[in-house]
């Protein structure tokens, strides 16, 4: 996934749409590899684009899509595949209703909304219109994020999802250091899950929280009663003449 | 910028690093350019701080420095630069008293948190001793947020800041259509100032926020002036006998 925005490099806004794709590809059986934060700079788009589109299945963006000089986005799409780029009849049509229903001007600025790489797959906007695309793997989607949201469920169920991540999160009293040895000998026992430990510091103490995930349901169960099993054992207060 | 985590791509955890960094930075005069995201892989982390530190004149990384299996960040961090990890003797003075002070264990999973490239310089961890590390231009910092921001304040002043960046936003009742053509020959007509515009949709109606921004205050001040006349004029009513 790749947020652009000038925005969320100055540290004016927080991304929130890297975490909200991430939720829905893990529930959708697609892992998320990466993702990226470049501002609004045409080379540095273009680059990232070309980056990660031979990598990966699919990439999506955000932002960068909308009616203002700053919104370079579908352009610099448009460079990274190598094919023009102009104002799409289709959108010009939609665009033209959708501002005369509602008695407003059709802009040249929001006629820049219609500016669509030649080849590209529309992606409905059911929020304000002004749709997203398709460009061979790479989804071009709105920054705002109730829009994003919008545009995601539209492209979701045309993505080819893998078979379902399964997970379960043990909670733990004790901190990492007293879990990490065991933790990793079990996760070397049990290749077929990714077994991750999470600190968790309420500003007194450390406890975890360990999660193991696999998409083999025997194999989640397995390590589960392992990290269980060791979780009581190590949380048992010692004998009294223990060392 | 590279966060490290498999829980940042599977939807567990939001990232809060990269917005706290990006805030912080814009403060001190220094843009921050790019962020990228990373799981916990090994071959992606060499990978990604390679990209990342020719490029830039300092980088951060957040996550994968604590005790258990899946902290793999220092030994990536090492590959990266070529150069060997081992137990630092002055981590291990320092954590071995901290946890006797305890009465803890200073166990194998703790040591493990005293591994440091050969060359490093030591971040101070103040929240729970456990340090970070700067080799080259790369500052290496714990993901739990309340360390990364300890970690980042002892970081901070060692950076050499640019001219600060000034800013000004402008509230605009106007969606981005009625105003982007505008805009952008204002933008045009300052190249010494960077104009976003940052649209808001509360579920209803549309509206944008417009941020100048420029390390020259005189040029600020000048674009800021268009900005609001510009605004004023479309905001107001169209005479009675308008088109």
């Amino acid at each position: 996934m790749l947020a652009i925005g000038d925005e969320l490099l100055s540290g004016r806004t927080r991304d929130r749409n890297i975490g909200h794709l991430a939720g829905l590809l893990t529930l959708a059986g697609i892992d998320l590899k990466e993702a990226r934060i470049v501002g609004d700079e045409h080379a540095a788009i273009v680059a990232a684009v070309n980056a990660l589109r031979p990598r990966h299945t699919y990439v999506f963006t955000s932002g960068g899509i909308g009616p203002t000089h700053d919104d370079i986005t579908a352009d610099a799409i448009a460079d990274a595949f190598g094919v023009p780029i102009g104002h799409d009849p289709r959108v010009m049509a939609t665009l033209a209703a959708h501002y005369a229903e509602r008695g407003l001007e059709f802009t040249e600025a929001r006629k820049r909304m219609a500016r669509i790489p030649h080849g590209a797959g529309l992606i409905d906007n059911p929020v304000s219109k002004a749709p997203g695309f398709r460009l061979g793997n790479v989804h071009v989607l709105a920054g705002v994020p109730a829009i994003f949201e919008a545009m995601l469920d539209k492209v979701l169920p045309t993505l080819r999802g893998g078979e379902r991540m399964l997970s379960v999160a043990i909670d733990c009293g004790l901190p990492e250091g007293l879990i990490g040895t065991a933790l990793g000998a079990i996760q070397a026992r049990h290749p077929a899950t990714s077994i991750g430990s999470y600190p968790q510091y309420d500003g007194r103490r450390y406890s975890a929280q360990i999660v193991v995930r696999s998409r083999d349901r025997a194999a989640l169960a397995a390590a589960e009663a392992e990290v269980r099993v060791m979780v009581t054992e190590l949380s048992a207060p010692s004998p009294p003449t223990g060392k």
